[in-house]
């Protein structure tokens, strides 16, 4: 099943530099794993900012919270879900 | 160039159903005409809504505005547009 | 799969009485065959407004657009969608 | 009386680990011990979000602010109370 | 049990004036009694809207939404509710 | 003359809790010697809000200004004001 | 007393032009007698918008409702009202 | 002076097309004219809105307001001005 | 010309309280000496806000935002500017 | 390609004042070389906020974020993209 992600990160100006990026090269790790997997089918930065739009499939709500909820920055970030499905004038199913 | 774009659609209730009907079919035939050329690399639709999210993936700004300025439905839609490129950690350029 | 479902409805004052009746009896009668199938499964009336709040158990977002999009009412609506799951703090599964 | 809740956790990130863990220790015993009571009526987790979508039976308002008001993260949660009744389109009471 | 309503009102202005002059006067002959038997405890106006700000004491939830439900203007009506009770600091219960 | 005003707190997680607990003691103080001359008319709780709904009865924006201002918590509230009238449906004045 | 006001003029675009151009006329000779009678005290158009920012010097909040109320663009303008009173830097009491 | 303009435009979807197209003929001409005068600087379309950015180089805000309340689709557009100056790190003044 | 300002002061809670004291008497200087020069035409406190509605008459862009830049709250104030000029109503020029 | 971006600065006022320093100095810097290369192609300041627009011509979306996530106030900016394309009514490509 599919959903549409947006992610944007704020990080605090305050955070250690050596905190933010080792919870950075763990999220990078995270996301690639998540990639090779084929559950975060879709992966594109927003031109100008700290966020990224996403597609994930995966077998429900569920699964998705525990990807979502176990990224290193998910305490920093602010997200929003929709849930996709086919549109009737695709040509094919893409996932959905 | 990739564009992620999300077009939301209020016809209104007095609008014609013949026009409506045929409006409908022409934006069909155009999406998907887009899609078997690749233009409109991603159609979904979202789960609840008379809208969809889309990634277009065009020469530029002016070929992404032809295209959803010449759609049927374009005077009753609400259009937002993100111009996308290239994350730092995805595994493939997924069009970007 | 539960999704949360908040739909407000606005209905034009210059709808006819009689089409705008038509609408609501079928509204009606297809809301409660779909909690007798268990797919409508909590369905309450926020006090002031012409809206309520539901809770849906389909098979996935596919089958949650197909309802939705299928209600007489659907064109007036404005509906928010959230995908549940079960809270960790939770002392039942509730559908989730 | 039913009332629909949702809340939304925002911990500071500079609140020690083990304060927080306290807590969310505390807030789940009472949220399960409310649970138990029949007050604490649903508990959703809402998929991407730290937050949740509640449902309360309690006999009136002022025991629903005394609940609130006393989970140990409520200085932290930014709440949305909705009062419901009972839907005329419903097939049982559902609570309300 | 109090609850603290805000009531907008948009009347189309293509609505026949007659239509308006007797939707209004049954409007105002029911919000007197409904004055008159304490269940409308406050209705002022707001400086500059076609707006109150009201306070009503009723049994529940379901009373309030079959009061306002039932108002002439309830269909072109923006109205937000909150459910109210007694403050720490109050020095008189004031119908909390 | 009266004015609706709404208050909602937002105290730092980092003030210390003593001069919480002073500015909580002081700010309890004078709005019962308020409500106590008149001048604060109506003291509700919103239900799971850290927050009121109040109506003030002054001499005039300068007078709510001055009382407003005065507040311990001042500094930590979010506040609307809203002057109020008599409504053309009120059966009685009340303070307006 | 000083009430800050914001008015901004939405004229539906099926009006008949006569009866637009009757109330626009009638508008205009209220707003002028209005400022010779002192209670009008400021009137600025707010460039690029049909709006404008005014400052009304009244008895209280019921006369301001009621010159707001009995303007003829009323029912086709969106208001906002703020009670002003003495700035402490300010220098002279402008009327607050 | 320097004013930074956006410009939506909606038109009713049951304006007469002989109407429409006599307006966007009339607005861009006047637009023509004013870009060749001068004062209408920057004029560029945002991709994917019937919307467009300008910069406008006048007088002052009289002359704005007069330019931009003359244009055909006025009373069509929702429009947003902002007031610029030169920027400390800008090489050149460019009209500012 | 004439700008409508909108100054919405936020002081942390953490900034020295010697700190913020310098801050506002040299504010208080600053904008006594701006008054009495006439480019700070009005200064009005919101009732109930730590903010204020002015109007400045200056040169142009340019010099309001030197005026505004150099106030010491700058860095603490959410500012709304909006360029104001000559009502066709109005029955004097009131410095537009 | 053209890009409007509008950024909004907004400094921790706990930021030290040298950090603070160097980031604006390193920032101008890169800011005039960037509009020496014609990449920025222009630069505004909005008057009253700690704010500019810009117009940037990039290769594309990947060139701008690169730019923008590049600025060393990019942590502290917010910002909005708009991607423009030439207007039917423009005399000159003006970049686009």
């Amino acid at each position: 099943m599919l959903f549409h992600v947006e992610m944007t990160v704020n990080l605090p100006h305050d955070l250690p530099k050596d905190q933010a990026d080792r919870l950075k090269a763990t999220e990078k790790a995270q996301a690639q794993e998540l990639q090779r997997s084929g559950k975060w089918r879709h992966l594109w930065r927003v031109a100008g900012q700290y966020a990224n739009v996403s597609v994930f499939d995966v077998s429900g709500a569920g699964e998705l919270h525990e990807i979502l909820s176990g990224l290193p920055l998910f305490p920093f970030m602010q997200i929003e879900v929709k849930a996709l499905c086919r549109h009737p004038s695709a040509i094919a199913d893409d996932g959905a």
